[in-house]
Formats: structure tokens, sequence, C-alpha cells
């Protein structure tokens, strides 16, 4: 854990310049708008700890998988978000010597993620080796009013000389991913161009051949006067620059705007694309900074009236809650439905950038209570989309008959990723597909999702179960054997209690959905049984008879699910007792000795308890609670929002609060020592579940929206938003009451405390 | 599978040239001394499919890991055997064109493996595509009687055509692993010389700084006489040669006498290295072709008098087992202690040419039953030696206390395997070690091996169990989780009885090997305990309470032996009722669908019954084989020899013959389809187990040779012989009697048949 982050209610605050803290404020300080992001990489050169990162939506490369040894079944590469053409670079020399903040004396450093306004800040004042002092004032952002467009301002003020100095403005393709298997470069250069004003690269990625135009122009003021300096043009391999040659004047303010496009070919014709990018940097450099800074806030000014929520009393709570807020906002807008949410979103390269049950089970809650529905459902049609690919990923591992196989990591519908424990075990995740729906549906209301799109998919992953169990003579149960559940601390175990839960659940699940479809929409039902070739009796015979004899493993003495066959030969050993030098285990022990530890590395019997929550009694869920919690090392970053919520639910307040500081500050404060790598931006949407679920004890029942909400007693109150079929619903709960007042839409009524309230 | 090699009894022929199965070929035509070794590749230049393979014994390279998620304990790099300088090239210019067999017509292609002389013969006559006709006629050998010289006879007639030739004798470090993790390059060159009659090149691995010197000189003769011709050198990299010019005159045959030297820094100052060089390739120039040739045969004339077996009427099953013999004594000769049997040998790259427990499990008793006792002490002793290293990589994984871990794959005693369901939980390797010793102690009746060597040994390894065990409340056993046993279709399984049961026997072993050396020698006992900080009282007490608390999975329903937990869960299937379209399941199945079926790679219950079968009485043997034997997929080489000798125990003869096929030409007839990788060397240890303790009924039982021999039918007679405690015995089987016969040695009385014998 670290603390150097300043608290802030709307600010994430860096002061003074510690260069082995940069890595991780490159992560923490990220800008994004859906369309591309980057890291608070430096705009001037910078030789010291640095992880460079550009991203642009939907631009990914296949990279050759590596792997240990060959298994069958192992997809052919391993998907990656790639690091891409970056449009930020302002270098300064002043005389002979660069402007790099590794080779000076830097002083009042200061870094600031306005989360309000969506702006990244830094000033420092550096003195160079040569002792000339300069001041650095600079202000960045990715325009959120267009996904387009970055802009920085850049300010340089001579303290103590004047100099003739150069300015270079570029653009950089000949960039790399750290994470890359075998040291390739993934770009390749298409055109560039160097001219007075502009410079633009366009860069192909390989195999997938993604194009990227990314450009730039730019304007010098100082005095609030245009300056001209001489222009020249550098040579270098997939690169294009201006360098401007200028004179700094000791105590005159020279302000540098540069302002980025970034065009990609998923959005653009190839052909047309330079000219568009040409085009766009013209408009741009006329409308100016202050007017593209304008539309920026309009944007994030909206976005906050809809989705912000408030912490009184505790400015850290606040500021964590915000913090996850503004990430989620900024990485998925849910225009695009070809888009997803990627673990890292564009704050680093880990995990590839792709697709996990994580938006599933983690971000489309978020999406649901803060955005349109619309989103939610993009999301949803998402998997959709992806049906043939899974069928297709189903059949590599031996499935058959249109059984949908939905892969772990994905980019574009094909599996990943290569641990066979993983990829081919942990397979709770296909039905992750299934529960979103239901999810959905209970939120929305829009049942006739299933019909359009929900019943094929359910279908297909039903067939998958169907295919997955097998029937043990032994138990004379049917049983799921060598699973991952989300618990990963457990690799190819029996009877996974979630697995078989979630399994006879989605059985149950997608009958109803056949019924429904069946009755409401018989003709396309019809159409949807002769394109899949559903044999309704024969199947769902088999769906009846495996969901109601499926086994679930449990313990009779002390009353308590078990997470799978075999779990109580371990040593029950509390994570209390465990040393501080152990933890976290994954970087501490050997991955043998984790596997046959009792400690869970996140939620698994309780995040089955956690969705089926109505299935169980309250002194059910306290008993597995109970027994559980205390084994569990929260070692992913998915495992403290749902504790919360139980913990809530329970009324463990303290426990729950503590979660929750866990869940919002987990990258601000270093938890698990890895922010370095990227925000953990799909557990950051389980922060905002612990607050509204967990204390504001939000649920959807039967189309009424219910609150069960406390405070913890660090607070004076709190309050959040929420979307609600086509309502603006505001929930202020403090010490002594909770306010619930419709701010827009048709008049309803909710459940408080269980009392019926009408609002509107 | 593959029929293509003609049956003989002492030699290996190929007719006709495939191309496509050139790498198989390459495989079985493979040659070594114990020191050196290499694939049958071809002298003149090839641009067809191969697989080039030149080895030197004990040279290796760490390479760096490359697996796909990086688990704790990983080792950093996986040793590998390289591919080393080759000293074979006799690269053959007619005119502008090579001799490449892979652009002319070859005719009369005959390879031919004398097993007998250890001598590889391949002759063929090829029209090149100027219509030229040559005839080829190649003899090689790596001398048995110094193994550091390799010898060509290469004879070039031309048939249709005189003209000028070019003939390059090359020497080429300039080689490459396959299996390299990243494509890097191994060697560097140190020096290299050519001069008129030498070549030259010494080259040094990265890393590991092996040093290599492989030089040649020759001698060309026409018609008995001595030519000489123009000659030059070729500039290239890590490569040395002679160019020599000469003219072929139609009809009139060439030979090409190539000698070659291989010296390691294993075995020689590297100072000196070049200078011994020189001198070892002036010598054998002077001692010719016919002298090497026959100091050679002589040696293998000795090896076959020691360790043949007959087989009369089958001559399938004679080739077979003369090959097995063949390639175990070109593999390892036992003269160095430092050396280690290879999976592959000489004959390919594939599993890194490391020591696994296949040494223990299957080398050993061969080695013991062929050669001098020594022999097999220098396999045991190469344990003692890596005990340190042992140690260590169980502080690696979270041991303490001297606990010794052995490793699954090694070259130096350290780990070099990088799946962790294998490196980190296939633990009963280990035990290997200890049970190696009791056959040892009981073959040859060294007893003291415990005192000097064993004893330490032994505690390392039970201080492992100590460890590894767990006390279940639920079970009020102590269990063994996480594990994967000799059945590696099975990945994490908790309690695998194999292990279970090992581990328990272990503990008993040591506490009786303990008592032992007390007793015997009380001053090397102190000197021990003071050592390694042997506790005796609470260690042994600890062990005691653990060995007669062990659980064994049990069914008690069909009285048999549980694999493992949760084994009864799984669809129980023959493996007959499997199609023929889903065989070798490990290259048609998805490793899951594997893992979650009953299906056993190789013996795992049965061969914890075979290596204890005096704890289990016939019956149970037999229950146990029906149950398991049918759902045996015998993918891993290791697993038909085991079922041999039970099925010939429990008298099911005509399975094991064909289990003895299996065995005896799993490479020849290219059975498991992977043959073009390598040999399976350390399974031909098991064929020999197979013939002597399978047919033979061959047990030492308290000091006495046990013989229960029968005649599989298909079979006239058999014999085999035995080293035995100073003895040599020979055993002829035949239908109606068998005959054991005191070759030399002091009289002794063995049991035939369960009645006494008295041999001399």
């Amino acid at each position: 854990m670290k603390h150097y982050i300043k608290h802030h209610e709307w600010q994430i605050i860096e002061e003074g310049f510690d260069p082995h803290l940069n890595r991780i404020s490159e992560s923490l300080f990220s800008l994004g708008n859906g369309r591309m992001g980057q890291r608070a990489n430096f705009e001037e050169e910078y030789s010291g700890e640095t992880h460079l990162g550009s991203y642009v939506a939907g631009v990914y490369y296949p990279d050759k998988t590596r792997v240990g040894w060959w298994k069958n079944g192992y997809p052919e590469y391993f998907a990656k978000v790639l690091n891409a053409p970056s449009w930020i670079g302002i270098h300064l020399k002043i005389g002979k010597t660069s402007l790099d903040l590794a080779h000076c004396k830097v002083q009042d450093f200061r870094r600031v993620l306005d989360m309000k306004q969506g702006t990244l800040h830094r000033s420092f004042t550096a003195t160079l080796r040569d002792g000339k002092k300069v001041k650095i004032d600079a202000t960045r952002f990715c325009s959120m009013a267009d996904g387009e467009i970055g802009v920085i301002r850049y300010s340089v003020t001579p303290l103590n000389f004047s100099s003739s100095s150069t300015i270079t403005l570029g653009i950089d393709a000949n960039v790399v991913n750290k994470d890359s298997n075998y040291d390739e470069k993934f770009w390749d250069e298409v055109s560039k161009e160097s001219k007075a004003g502009l410079a633009l690269v366009s860069a192909q990625t390989k195999k997938t051949f993604f194009q990227v135009i990314t450009g730039m122009t730019y304007a010098l003021t100082s005095g609030g006067k245009k300056l001209k300096g001489i222009v020249r043009a550098s040579k270098r391999e997939k690169y294009a620059d201006n360098v401007v040659q200028i004179k700094l004047k000791k105590g005159e303010e020279l302000v540098i705007y540069k302002y980025g496009v970034v065009l990609s070919s998923e959005n653009h014709p190839k052909a047309k694309m330079t000219q568009v990018a040409r085009k766009k940097l013209k408009d741009i450099l006329a409308k100016g900074f202050d007017k593209l800074f304008a539309d920026h806030t309009d944007v994030w000014a909206h976005k906050w009236e809809e989705c912000d929520i408030t912490i009184d009393g505790d400015v850290a709570a606040q500021q964590g809650i915000r913090f996850n807020i503004f990430q989620l906002m900024q990485t998925y807008t849910g225009a695009d439905e070809r888009l997803n949410i990627g673990p890292k979103g564009f704050t680093g390269e880990k995990y590839g950038g792709s697709t996990y049950w994580d938006t599933e089970a983690y971000c489309l809650p978020f999406y649901l209570g803060t955005s349109d529905p619309k989103v939610a459902r993009n999301l949803l049609v998402y998997r959709y989309k992806h049906l043939g690919k899974a069928i297709e990923n189903g059949k590599k591992l031996g499935f058959k008959d249109g059984a949908a196989f939905y892969p772990f990591v994905t980019m574009n519908g094909e599996e990943c990723h290569n641990e066979w424990e993983i990829t081919f075990e942990e397979i709770h995740r296909t039905s992750a597909m299934a529960y979103a729906m239901r999810d959905y549906i209970e939120y929305t209301g829009d049942r006739d999702y299933l019909t359009g799109f929900g019943l094929e998919v359910l279908i297909g992953i039903s067939r998958f179960w169907n295919q997955r169990v097998n029937w043990s003579e032994e138990k004379g149960k049917y049983v799921i054997l060598g699973v991952t559940g989300p618990n990963e601390y457990e690799n190819n175990v029996n009877n996974n209690w979630y697995t078989n839960y979630l399994g006879s659940w989605t059985l149950r699940f997608t009958m109803e959905a056949v019924d429904f479809v069946k009755k409401s929409n018989p003709k396309r039902y019809a159409a949807i049984t002769a394109k899949i070739n559903f044999q309704e009796k024969a199947e769902m015979d088999k769906w009846k008879h495996i969901s109601e004899n499926m086994y679930f493993p449990y313990d009779p003495k002390r009353n308590v699910i078990l997470q799978q066959d075999g779990f109580l030969d371990k040593e029950l050993i509390p994570v209390k007792n465990l040393k501080p030098e152990d933890r976290p285990l994954n970087q501490k022990w050997s991955w043998d000795r984790i596997l046959r530890s009792c400690f869970i590395k996140q939620a698994d019997v309780l995040q089955g308890i956690f969705l089926f929550e109505d299935d169980f009694d309250l002194e059910t869920v306290r008993r597995n609670f109970d027994f559980y919690e205390p084994m569990t090392v929260h070692e992913s970053s998915l495992s403290p929002c749902v504790h919360v919520i139980l913990a809530s639910k329970l009324g463990y307040k303290e426990q729950a609060y503590n979660f929750y500081l866990r869940t919002a500050r987990l990258d601000l404060d270093d938890y698990n020592n890895d922010t370095e790598d990227g925000c953990h931006i799909t557990s950051m949407a389980g922060t905002w579940m612990s607050l509204v679920k967990g204390f504001g004890g939000m649920r959807v029942k039967e189309g009424k929206l219910h609150f069960t909400p406390y405070i913890p007693d660090q607070w004076k109150s709190y309050s959040f938003r929420l979307e609600f079929r086509g309502r603006v619903v505001k929930v202020k709960v403090s010490k002594d009451k909770t306010d619930v007042v419709l701010e827009s839409g048709q008049p309803m009524e909710v459940m408080v405390g269980g009392k019926v309230v009408g609002l509107g």
C-alpha cells in the first residue's frame, strides 16, 4: 500500500516528483474518452522509469501464443490491446540541453487529475544542468465531445535566461508493447507527412490491418500573440514532426497548443482517412483551445449530473468513488456496440485489454444504474454478435450441436487466453452471459430482449452445460468435473458449487425463456428453432432432468455449502493467522502451495449467494459468510465489493466499510502493489455496486426499486442517482433519514426499508 | 503406426527413399557411444525435411523459460541438451551440381543400422538433374572404443560420367536447437582452424561455458591409392573445412575416409583441448579405418555377449528387443557418474534431454541386470550429488529444514521444467530415488550404500513428505492434496493412491535405513545426524504416525484401490468404446476433456502394485488390473511394460504378448506418431523388464534370483543373461523347459518355478 495521493473531493493530486512512483502515477492519471486514451506520460522527453501507453479502442493485435508446453485446444494467439502511435510529444531543447526530468532538479512538481473537468494538469520548475530554470505548466485532455481529438496546452516560462530553443512536436508510431511475446513491433508505416503546421503518420497493424492515422497541428503564442518559428522536419521511421526554432525570452511565457487527432479504420474508410484527418486538424485549430475545452467539460458536467455519488464527511471515500466512476466513464461510453471494457481500460496493457466476464458480472450493473438502457443493451448485443464464435470455440474443445462456450478473454469473440486451468476449465463464465440477461431484464423490464437476441444465446449456453455435465453412478447425480471456479486459487476441481449452481440455474432460465418467446412471439420462436435446429422436447427434457438432479457439495455438520468436493480435507486456517511476510500469497507462495491451501482469492460460494440471494435465507447467508470470509485473501480486485454487499445485508457494518475502502481506493492506495500496470477498471464497477447495492441496499424486484439503506459511521451522508425505466431517481442517505427524490420521469412507487414510497 | 522398417534379427533396414519418413529414420538410425551421438542425418547436403542433431553428453544450455503466465516457483530456465557442432558433413559438388537427394532421382536407396557392429550404412544411386549418375556407399560409426571419435567411409562411384568435382569436408558449429524458446543460437565461436588435411572449430556454449572442440581429418583413396586434390578453405562463421578439388573418373570408386573428434571441456582442461584434438586426429589418421572399425566392433561384440536377448521364431520381436538394448547401450555406458539417461538419448532434442524419474523407475533395473553393479551405483550417486540442489529446489517451493524435493527434470540437480501441474505437483518422483535404493540393494546386496550415501538422501526425502502431507480433520487421516500421479491425464488431484502409498512407504524405508546405519556404523550415523541436524526421535515419531495413518482411497463396492479421490464420479468407459478417430487422445482431445475422462495415460495404481507386488495377493492384483487396464490408453511409452509384467503374473498371456510388442517396437513401428522427435530411450529399458521380469518372471527375493518363466505362443524359445552378484547367469526358455546356466562366477542356488535349482 502507498499513501502519496492527496485526498481531495474532485481531484487526484500528486505533489513532489518521485521517479519511483512515476509508473503508478502514469496509471492513475490516465485520460480517455471511450475511443482513445493514454497513460499520463510526460509530453517532454523522459529517460527515467516510464511505461509509455496510448490506446485506440478496438485496435488489437493477435500476438503469437507463448506457452511452455502446448496443449490441444490452446488458441493460436493471444489478442492484446495495442500500444498505439502517440500524439502527445512536445520535446523542448533549450540551447543544447533537452528538458528531461530525469536530468533536472525538479521543484514544485504537481500533477492533478481534475475529475470534474476530465483534465490532466502538470506543473513544475526545472533547473537544467547548465543552471537554466524553466517553469512548465501543462494541461491535457482527450475530448469527450469528439472522441478523435486530444488537446494540450503546454506553457513554458524561462525564469532566469533567454535562449534560442527548439520545440519538437511529434507523432510517434514507432512504439512497442511491453507485453509483446517475442519482442516484435506490431505497426507498419503506411504513409507519413510533415509540413509546416502539420504532421501525420498513417500506420497499420500487422495481421489485423487496423489502420490508425495520428496527426497533429499546433499554435504558439506569447503575450497573447501568435508566434512563428523556423520550421523543419525530422526523418525517422514511423515518425513525423515539426521542429520549431524559436527564441525564449526570460520571464515571457510561451504557450504551445498542440492539437491531436486519432482516427481509426474501424470508423472511417481507409481511403478517406488522411483527408478527414487534415480537415479535422484544420477545424480544431480554427476552433482553438478554449472552445474545445468548453465542449469537453460540458460533456463531463452532464455525465457527473447523471452518475455522481457524493459522500459527505469522508474525503478519502468521496475521492475513491469519484475516481472509480471517472475511470469507468472514460473507458466505455456505450456508444459503440463493437466495444467492451478491458480490465485496464486505457491505463495499461496488462491482461491484453480484452473482454472478460467482468463485463457481465461487474460492469453491467453500473451502466444499468447510471446510463441509458441502450448502453447495457449494447454490452449484451456484443455477446450476441459473438455467439457464432462461442460455438466455434466450443467446437475446438470438442463440444458440438451448437454448444456455446464463450471465451474467457476475447477481442473478437475468439478465445485468446492460454492457461488450460482457466481457458478450458473456468467454465462458469459462459453463464455470466445468461445472468447478465436476467440482470438486464429485471432492471429495465425489457423482456423482449430474449425474443430478439437472448434466446439463441441461452440455448447455446444450455447446450454447453448439457454436454459438460456427466452422470455420476456413485452419487446418483449429475456432476461437473475438472473446473476452476471464480476462486482461481483452486484449479481443476470437481463440483465447484458456484459452477454447478450457475449451470443448473442457466438451464431453468433458458427453459423459462423458451416458454416466454414461444408464447409471446410464436413466429419468431419458430424461426429461431429452425435456425438453430432446436429440438424443444428432447433438449428441454434433458435440461430439466439435469437441473433437478444436479449435485451440490454440502457439509451437513457445519451446515454450509462446500466450495467444491474435498474442500474439508484442507487445513482450515483463517487469513489472520498468516504471517504478514506471506502476503500477498500470489507474490510469495508457489502455486501448488496456494492451491492446496484453504485460502480464497475471491468470492466463490459467496459470489453465488450474492447473485442468487433470494434463494437463501439470512441465516444461510450468515453461516456461509462466517465460514468463508475469514479464509478469503481478496487478492482479486473483484472480491471486496461482493463482501461489502453481503456484509451490509448481514449488518456487519464495520467490515462492510473496510471492504468498501479497499475496493474504492484499490488503485489510489495501490493495495495490491500492481497499479503501475494500470488501473483495475472493471472492478471499479464493483465499487459502485458496493455503495449502491451494499450501503444503499438497492435491488430491483418485480419491476420495482427497493432500498434498505444504512450509513457507515464514518460518513455524514451520501447520495447517488439511478437511471431507472425512464426516470432519474436520487437517493440521499443521512444519519437519520433517507430521501428518495424523482428528478425526472413518470411517477412511480419504490420500496424504502420495506415500506412503499410514492415518487413524483 | 508405420511398417516400413524391414524385419531382421540384427539390422534395422529401410529400403527405398521416402522423404516424408526421413525424420523418423533419422531418429531410428541414430548412433551414439555414451559420450556423443547423432541423428542419422546425411553426410551430403540435403535441402529436404530433416532434423539435424549432434549431441555431446553433459553439454546443455539453460534456455530462458517460456510460459504463458508466470507462476511463483517456476524455474528461471529450461535446461536442454544442445544440438552440437557437426563433424559429419561431406558435401559433394559434381561439376556445378551439388549432390542433394531432394533434387535427384534416387534409386536403390538402402539404409541399414547394423546393431551387431554398431554401424550405419547407407547406399543409393543418384541421378543428378544434368543426368549424371553417381553411386554412394557410406558407413559411419561413433567409436565405442574411444568415445571422442567418429568415423565415416564415404564411397563415390561415377557411373556414367567423368567430371571435376569438389568435396567439402566441414565442421559446422553454426547450429541451432529447433526447440530454442526464442530462436537464439547457443554457441559462440572460440577459435577455428583450417589447413590442408585438418579443420577444427572450438565453440563455447553461452551461459554454461561448455567448450567443445570438433575437428576432422581425412584421407582420399581411389583404386587403393591415396589421392591428393587441390585444397582450400571456406570462410564462414563458426565453420571450418577443407574444400578438395578432384577429378572423378567414370567407373572408378573414390573413397573418402573422414575422421572426426569431439572433445568436451567436461573431460579436458580448456587450455589443452586444441592440442589434444590435433594429436588425436593425427593418431586416428595413422590408425586408419580398418583398425578403428575393429576396435569399435570388438567392444560391441563384448557388449552383446553380456546383454543380448535372443528370441527364436519371431523376427519382429527379436529385432525389437535388440533395438531397445542397442539404443540403451549407445546412450549410457555407466562410465561417468556425472551423466544420466535423457529420454531421447542422442536421438533428438525433445524433453530437453534431461534426467527424469524414468532413470530410477525404468533404466536402473536394466543396468542392474546387464552391467557391472557400479553402473547402477553411479546412477544412484548421481542423485546423491544432487541432494543439495534437491533441498534448494524444495526451499524455492516453501519447504524447509532440509526437505529434499528432487526435480522432475534436471541437468545439474536444479529443476528445469515449467508446468505447475508437473513441476510442482508430480511429487512422487522424489521417492523414485528412495525406491531405486531398495531396488539396488535387493539386487546387489550392497546395503552399505545406505551408510555411504543413501541415508542422507532418504532423510531428506522423508522430511519432504513430512511437510507435504496434512491432517484432514474430516477423514481423521493424513492426506496429500494437489498432486499429479504417474498418470498425467489427471492433474492436481487429491490423494493419488500411488503417491500416498509411495510417500508412506518411503517413511518406513527411511526408518529402517536409520536403524541399519545406526547399528552397523554408529560413528558414521553420528556424523550424518550431526551434519544434517537429524532429530531422530522427534522426526521418526512423526514419520511413524504419518505412515500408520495415511489415507488410501478405496472402493469397498468393487473392492479396488481408487486412483484418487473422486475417481468414481467419472463416466467409466473402456478404451475399446472410443472411436478410432479420437486416438491418440493427446493429439485429438483438448486437455480438459482428457482430464475429466476416466482414461489413463500410463499405469498409476498398477505402477504401485508393480513396485510393491509383495504387499498384494494375486486376487487383489487381478481385480485392480481388470478394473484399470481397460481404461488405460498407454499414451506414455512407460505404460505397456508394467502391463506386460502384471499380465504375465496373472496368466494373461495374449495381453502380455501384445503389450510386449507395443513396447518393443514402439519406435520401429512409430506407435505414438512421434518417433520423428527421437526414440523413447528410457522406456526401452521397460522393454527389457517386460521380457526378463514379465515372461521370465525374474525377481530377487532375500538375495536369491527367482524365475517363473513362460513363453509366448508365438515364440519357439528365448534367452537372456543376467549379471548377478559376480556371476553371469544365462536363462533359456523354450516350450517345454527352462535352462538356467551359470556362465561365470561362484556356484549359487536360484528358484525356478518355485523350485530350488543349484547352479555351478
